[in-house]
């Protein structure tokens, strides 16, 4: 089903692969494969109909697209499918055709191919998070001690450890991994229901066939069927909305990073790469672009999901099919962006030189917070706030570095040269200093995130 | 670019081609070919280069596949299709290759690609509203008398025209349209304003290109470019997402008045229609399904616009690549939803009988309202509530038809006949007589409308 | 802060008092008294500081609106706060005012109090919740054999078992508990970073008070500061908002249900409860109307919370502050939703005799795919699907029922009379036997769900 | 209805005074008065009803937390408060209380409440965006030729004009302008169909009322009631919607170029303003903060009402609830972030000389597609952006100035000298020329938005 052609560079091919209409095709169709085999094996359908029927599910042997156009008349694109399979069975075996699809639905087959699918989309996503999380990881190991501007609010705040940057990077990642894993193993069900959910046309064997056929097609067995019952799915869908969530705030804080003017990161350069149709100066930052495109999606992808729960009675109208519709473009915006960033992280340019020069650049402001506490302590926290705000302005408006100012404020002061402590004020002044804590706080949060991704 | 397979049902195959990739890439083609054009006549470009670029602007010469997937790397699907053009007129001509694209940036040409596909689909959502709108309004004048159970919070309230309910369904339908048309002729626009929006590489010519430009391709002329300010252009988007808001409430009426227990409106019904892959007894309303899954779906897609709109300084980081690949959903599925609604509608069974049964069925409780406005001139308006609901009650439990009890109640107490006319009040508890005021509301609107309709 | 008159109806006043302005306001003061109390604990402040700042950390000292009126103009509502509670401290004790907020930053002290206040909605929720699961469990279990219709895409589908609708709707609510639970057990966490995430103003003591932190406020204690690291707390956004999704099929099935044509449910009765302004027959589902209203809401909050997740660097500019102005609502919606339902199901009237009137009412047809299936081990699942179809259409049109109709079928036909055993068929025809498959799996499924909810 | 102390600072206190429980109660009393007025002039209520009920219709009489406490079981706020007007009435002339609400319905006076209230806070917000263009436009014309940076992808481009800069964002604001008004002018609609929107039960005289009532109230007369045919309402909410998205584009580049890197930008300073609680050098550009919050959070808002649009029959059930809890939100938002950045622009603080500096920073880069252009039209435009390129990164990286490497190519490379006119060349090194063809832009584009301001 052909979407939209700028979907292409904002997920990958391993990805757009999954959900490929080949792909959901033959996941039906073993599905159907499953369902006969479990039912022969519970002695509900005769063997050689098993045989049979699982010996034409293969998705090679049908009209797609024409299954694909009936589905529009049908509302349903199982049942172009189970027609298809069942005149083909019959090709070979009249009376094995009537066992196609016994007693199950729709809604079991078309589910139960979109858990088959999105477990392989997980496996893809996974391995590009682990691989994010390796690279964000050695960064940090690295620039544990490396001093960068911590900003707020878009304005330099504090020194920082870029090390402590890439560790805060890491650990959502290595979250997500954990949390889509636990939500995968409640989510990536077996669906089977029967017509409404009360598997009644598969007699009292129904129990029996559905631990095979989960096991077959290693899924979780549900407690019972979850045809409008969309909570552990959705669930699912929200925790990969909230894994781009955090690639975004990656994508986002590389491009700040790499903006001209800042210049403290770069993604990797290479043929191609990030050019411009008009300016040969460009480089742009094409990976931290993907990541950021998937953090304007996957939001909304995630509120149809919750806003088509409301699937009335047994099965939904409308609701259900605008879910299945929806449901891929999560998983295609998150291996996008899990991809591009771990790219761009193998790969990163980091100027520890440019992020001292930024620091170095604001004139000792970012030192004021440290020297307001050492003051603090002598003069009270209020009062030493006050005066270190008067004096940054005044460095500011004259072009001063902060450090003399305040140096000079304390020396002319006799009250404050008394209260003050001016030594460990000046010591304030200094990336090295200043940027003590986040490395020790890095060097912690690393070594936990280590242990958390090899587990 | 697959997106999903459960996409085909709920759009149709027109839809889906408007925005195909060789029909974007074909788009793309015609701006550099107008460019190049309007360029030459402004003596901007040799006319020669100008013949040269127009007469390989053909995507079937190219491998599409290829531009798609290099579009990746380069962060932009223009860069390689220049690429790819430049080389192209080369073969050629190698002089001519130098001037493809002049001036021009990746985002004008995109632009302008989803400007000419964009149209094309409206044409094609236009002509389904007009259809839809059509069918709707001959249901309304047949139907002007015929009365219905108005419902209020899904409980039955008044009686009500049918005539009215389907003149109410058209009238959004066709402000719509008259809405599309505007909103349209604003944000279907030519973009063109170079690598920044200044036109700088293009020279003092460049109004008078664009002119040209916005002539030959048939689009509105902004009054600058509009690479970051893309109100225009969301505003579309919404009104598409308003238009399709305006279905959904017709599906949702559609479905509710199609259920088997009420049963007083059906789908058309067809071989192969709204069948059931294991229930032979059912006809599933699955033009309703389309409208109802589109309305789940086109608001997260106009949030997405809107979400979008803060695209950084002169061009977006994310920003706009996430609302290009947004962009086609709405229109495929405003397309499908009107297009199943105005199938739906075309050949629509209604079932007048059962209409006046269910108003039946509820005992005269539905009069109710009437009875106590013609009481409440005697009584009060409070009181003639209170009479009244606890009348209701009693019907309801006793199974007893309300009217009875009421003409019981005002006989038996003097007070009441005294103050109540019950003759009136009896006539209250008649269909033909409820229905009259929402007739004439029919017919006034139906009037008014097709009148718009024409225009 | 004064949002709409109209969100009254749609939550609690008990929710609605956890995020006032007072108790907001309070769980700040709670942090500043806390941080207090364990930097002296670890002798990084005065014990005396300690105690003169506790002891003014209480919100009806302050004036509140003053506050949120200076919030405006500083950008945080902290700030005005760390300096209205300095001001109060100084008064009794000059020296001490200067630890107030020590080493602290403002989202320090919101994120902390939006985190108890959080925590108390959840448990308002996790009460309501576990109430509606037994109402449900209670109506699963009595009405397990009570046969009613399924529908399948808002058709009459087969027939189910009341008791096992029941025990449908109450297994993602017995799931919203725990999920809720497992993800505030995450989420409801301290924050303490300082200025820049990086502790650097609290010096090495900075962990151990951390620690005394948490567990004065009963809060889980972090790897580390979560300033713009918002997965576990927008994770358990998504939770509440999938709740909700629950909660919103529950009043969709309800309102369903209770529609004048199908009357098998109603909502309790009561003095002023679901009427009109203007008719006196009305009585408005009116909780299945708040869970609606929450479910159109809530994904729309979730949606805001994924689309603020980029917060950049160490502190968001408008990302921050918007996700805490959606927070509340998102715990509003969910106590409104819940609590409507548990009063609705405690009190709920069901019509067991309507219920089986609507499927009576239907002629047969829901019988139909059971007794395709008993056929189609004979003729084939195709033929027989065929041939059901055939005469559910006769049957619909010709009045009559459809049991008749495949009887005669049989007779007449000396094939299907060998190949088809008439009686099994006849079977089929019949509620009791109908419902034999859904009452099973509803005892089973009650009974886990029994014991999750004790557990 | 107390929703949370964190939208305090995103609004402003008219805003939120236009939605106050007593200004919506008080325009709900507006109706009901004009409602007794206009009846009472077409004779269908006696004139001393109509006085006995204006009378008593003032917000400030009544108990209004006691009818919103009454809202939850009534399921409207129209029930409580037309039972407590009815018995105020009754108080004085019993008699008259009979006609209160006569023939009208809750949504009725509901909706006709909100149009009442959006219509002051439309004319709020146009004020401000009033305000706001006129500072853009006087900034885009005393900037006409100051040379600033033009950044694609967050990376430094090419030379533009600053006042382009401000014009480019001044024009959505006039244009959102024209927007709101022309859908005010369609959806600030007077709502009047009585219970099922067909008047039934005000008699023949209905259109007359509605007329009147109309002009009393200032309000359309719409065509028909539009109880469930929300598209003109929803409409004037996505234009809310969009004129946000553009006020956070205008927030957002207002954010990015203040930040310390750049510097280019101040909001104003200010006692309190932007202030840190711990940091004295923090500067925090609280009104982009404001408008970046307000467009994360409209687009939801947005979809939430597109996806109330379904709303079932004659009255929505939950749908409409949810509708008007999300409406006033979007005011406050919108109102909140035009007028923060109105006075952020009334007093913005530019730095030309720095924007000077960051373009020379770049060592001539920015001048690359120019100097690409003139040597293109010598060598073909794809041979002189490959030497471009080539020779841009070798000036990064030997921290050279580009003009200077470019031209000592040509002067080097004697088929390259032939070919390029190197005086050309070296001329697009320089601002002054490189603004050039933005300042002519700038100067057209701000006198065509000046005159339509005036319009």
């Amino acid at each position: 089903m052909s979407a939209s052609i700028f979907d292409g560079f904002l997920t990958t091919p391993e990805a757009a692969a999954v959900f490929s209409d080949v792909a959901v095709a033959q996941a039906m169709f073993d599905f159907e494969a499953a369902l006969a085999r479990a039912q022969a094996a519970e002695h509900v359908i005769p063997a050689a109909a098993a045989t049979a029927i699982a010996g034409v599910c293969r998705a090679q042997l049908y009209d797609l697209a024409a299954m694909v156009a009936a589905s529009g008349r049908a509302g349903s694109l199982a049942i172009p499918l189970v027609k298809e399979l069942t005149r083909t069975v019959a090709l070979f075996d009249t009376d094995s055709a009537g066992f196609v699809h016994w007693g199950s639905t729709s809604q079991d087959v078309i589910d139960t191919a979109m858990a088959l699918c999105t477990k392989r989309a997980l496996a893809l996503i996974d391995a590009q998070l682990a691989a994010l999380a390796g690279h964000l990881l050695t960064l940090a190991e690295h620039h544990a001690d490396t001093p960068v501007l911590a900003r707020t609010l878009l304005q330099p705040a504090l020194v920082t450890s870029f090390g402590l940057k890439c560790a805060n990077w890491a650990a959502p990642v290595v979250r997500a991994r954990a949390r889509l894993r636990e939500a995968a193993s409640r989510a990536i069900a077996l669906q089977l229901g029967g017509a409404a959910g009360t598997l009644s046309a598969m007699g009292e064997r129904a129990p029996q066939i559905a631990r095979r056929m989960a096991e077959e097609l290693q899924l979780t067995l549900p407690p019972t069927s979850w045809h409008t019952q969309r909570d552990e799915w959705v669930r699912l869908g929200c925790e990969v909305a909230v894994c781009v969530g955090s690639l975004g705030k990656i994508g986002t804080d590389l491009a700040l990073m790499a903006q001209g003017e800042i210049a403290e990161l770069a993604e990797p350069a290479g043929a191609g790469r990030g050019g411009s149709s008009t300016m040969p100066n460009k480089r742009n930052p094409v990976s931290a672009m993907v990541a950021i495109a998937a953090s304007h999606r996957t939001p909304m992808r995630a509120a149809a999901l919750l806003g088509t729960m409301a699937q009335p009675h047994e099965r939904g109208l409308g609701e259900w099919q605008a879910e299945l519709a929806e449901w891929p473009g999560l998983y295609l915006s998150a291996h996008g962006a899990a991809h591009a960033l771990a790219e761009a992280f193998a790969g990163l340019q980091v100027d520890a030189r440019r992020m001292r020069r930024n620091i170095d650049g604001l004139g000792g402001a970012v030192y004021a917070e440290a020297a307001s506490m050492v003051m603090g302590t002598g003069i009270g926290r209020a009062q030493a706030h006050e005066l270190m705000q008067r004096l940054t302005r005044e460095a500011h408006t004259q072009g001063r570095e902060l450090g003399d100012l305040v140096a000079q404020a304390i020396a002319s002061d006799a009250k404050l040269r008394e209260r003050v402590d001016a030594a460990a004020v000046a010591r304030c002044f200094n990336a090295e200093t200043a940027v003590r804590s986040a490395a020790a706080l890095a060097r912690r949060l690393t070594g936990e995130l280590r242990a958390a991704l090899r587990a």
